[in-house]
């Protein structure tokens, strides 16, 4: 029996209604949802996911303003920007694309942005309100997984759940969340030892490594859930996941679709939080 | 062959001898290192802690000063504390004491807290820039763990850890500690199904869940290291560990031991931080 496809589609279906509550119920208030992504990376894969973001906020009536630095933009020019983003009362969440330039860390950026305005959890205020448990906004695609999870009932508490990355972005916050929820974690990497016996144990296990077809049949437990947030860009052009669906499909239970899995859920989630920082947004303390 | 003792006086001893450095290299500079320990409970743990913390300064020449609150102070009140000492330019480091009054959390509490002067970790910024591999004050708990790990020779890089336990204070600090050193680690708690069959797979063991001699022989691969960070009372008023030491060393490889253990190094570790930030401090960005 082939694994059950755990779609983003409908996921972010259900997030863009709820985004569209959030515009709505500004929009009333006299409020208009206002974005800024701060761009310093000519990379075609970021310009890519930047037009993506503008058009999904276009279509919910969130302003979204995209400020191109140079790719060589110092920290200070970054921070500057980010700084004044936070400032600006239009402005209900900041968002820096990646890569940042060389030398410089993403959370040291982001530090200068307001935490009630850091709609991808990127700074280490919101990181650490995520690992202390306080309300906060965590990085969107690991939010993503979480709902992709939850919408397809995927029981966590008391389940042990393997992440493979230990990005700042996905592996290492998604494994914030899950501990939340009472899953018992494992955090893989570069350095683990006999990958595959340590994703055999996983009921719930998420890739998250930027290699394609990485992980195999091989490295999963007949019936455990798969979440692939691999987004690999192959020499055809298309969009190839961490995971070899072909083998995994035939041992999984569930499997995350790439594309139509955690990235159309991402999109919808990211844009979900400024429409709710506009709307009043959560209560950071 | 009995489990190698993990001692922590030794280790102790080395960080009083660094942190003397600094003490003395900040009184060279006019400076004297000062640590203030807010206090708002009552409990006879507490106290006797605070009172070892305060000798163990006397002795390193940290003038220590203790600023005792209702066990019932609002975080308004205990914030305001910590935020008038920030200001002060004689203050080098801020501790709170757990516990902290019913209902309040200490990470939100430590917000009021100047990162530079967060010497024992506490606030959503320095668990953040610990999650982030940024430079920062880690909980000295947890920091104790890896100076005892790294004291007796215990190699991390792409070995199994497990972690039972996961507070803000230790589990889910010193799991980012051992992540950053290249370890695959896993993180249990209460929650966890099979637990033994978990922590058998580990070679290296950390153990911070509050449980008289929680972890026994069947918990333990033979040959792994263990380290109990508990502290419990036990009915005669001795200190015990979560571990069943007796059993425990009989499977170990090496297991540190209650008392004398990470206790001690802990003390000592949380007394080195503000002797480093009078001395200057790490360059928190």
């Amino acid at each position: 029996m082939p694994a059950e496809s755990l779609g983003g589609r409908e996921v972010a279906a259900r997030l863009r209604a709820l985004a569209a509550e959030s515009v709505a119920s500004s929009a009333a208030a006299g409020i208009t949802a206002h974005f800024a992504i701060v761009v310093a990376t000519r990379e075609e894969s970021a310009a890519w996911y930047v037009r993506t973001l503008s058009a999904a906020a276009a279509r919910l009536n969130i302003e979204c303003e995209v400020l191109a630095l140079r790719p060589d933009a110092t920290a200070a020019e970054i921070m500057a920007v980010l700084r004044a983003q936070s400032a600006d009362t239009a402005v209900h969440g900041i968002v820096v694309q990646a890569p940042v330039p060389a030398g410089l860390a993403l959370a040291e950026l982001a530090s200068a942005i307001e935490p009630v305005k850091d709609v991808d959890g990127a700074s280490p205020i919101s990181l650490g309100r995520l690992m202390a448990g306080l309300p906060t906004f965590a990085p969107a695609t690991a939010q993503a997984v979480l709902e992709l999870l939850d919408y397809h009932g995927v029981e966590l508490d008391g389940r042990r759940a393997v992440v493979v990355g230990r990005s700042l972005v996905v592996g290492k916050p998604v494994a914030q969340l899950l501990l939340a929820r009472n899953a018992t974690v494992t955090v893989c990497h570069s350095h683990t030892a006999d990958l595959a016996s340590i994703t055999r144990s996983a009921d719930v296990l998420v890739v998250a490594v930027g290699r394609p077809r990485f992980i195999t049949a091989e490295h999963v437990r007949p019936g455990a859930v798969v979440v692939d947030v691999g987004t690999n860009t192959s020499a055809n052009g298309s969009l190839v996941g961490d995971v070899d669906d072909a083998s995994v499909a035939s041992v999984a239970g569930g499997l995350s679709p790439v594309p139509g899995g955690v990235g159309p859920a991402t999109t919808a989630r990211l844009l979900l939080n400024p429409a709710t920082a506009a709307a009043g947004g959560p209560d950071l303390g």
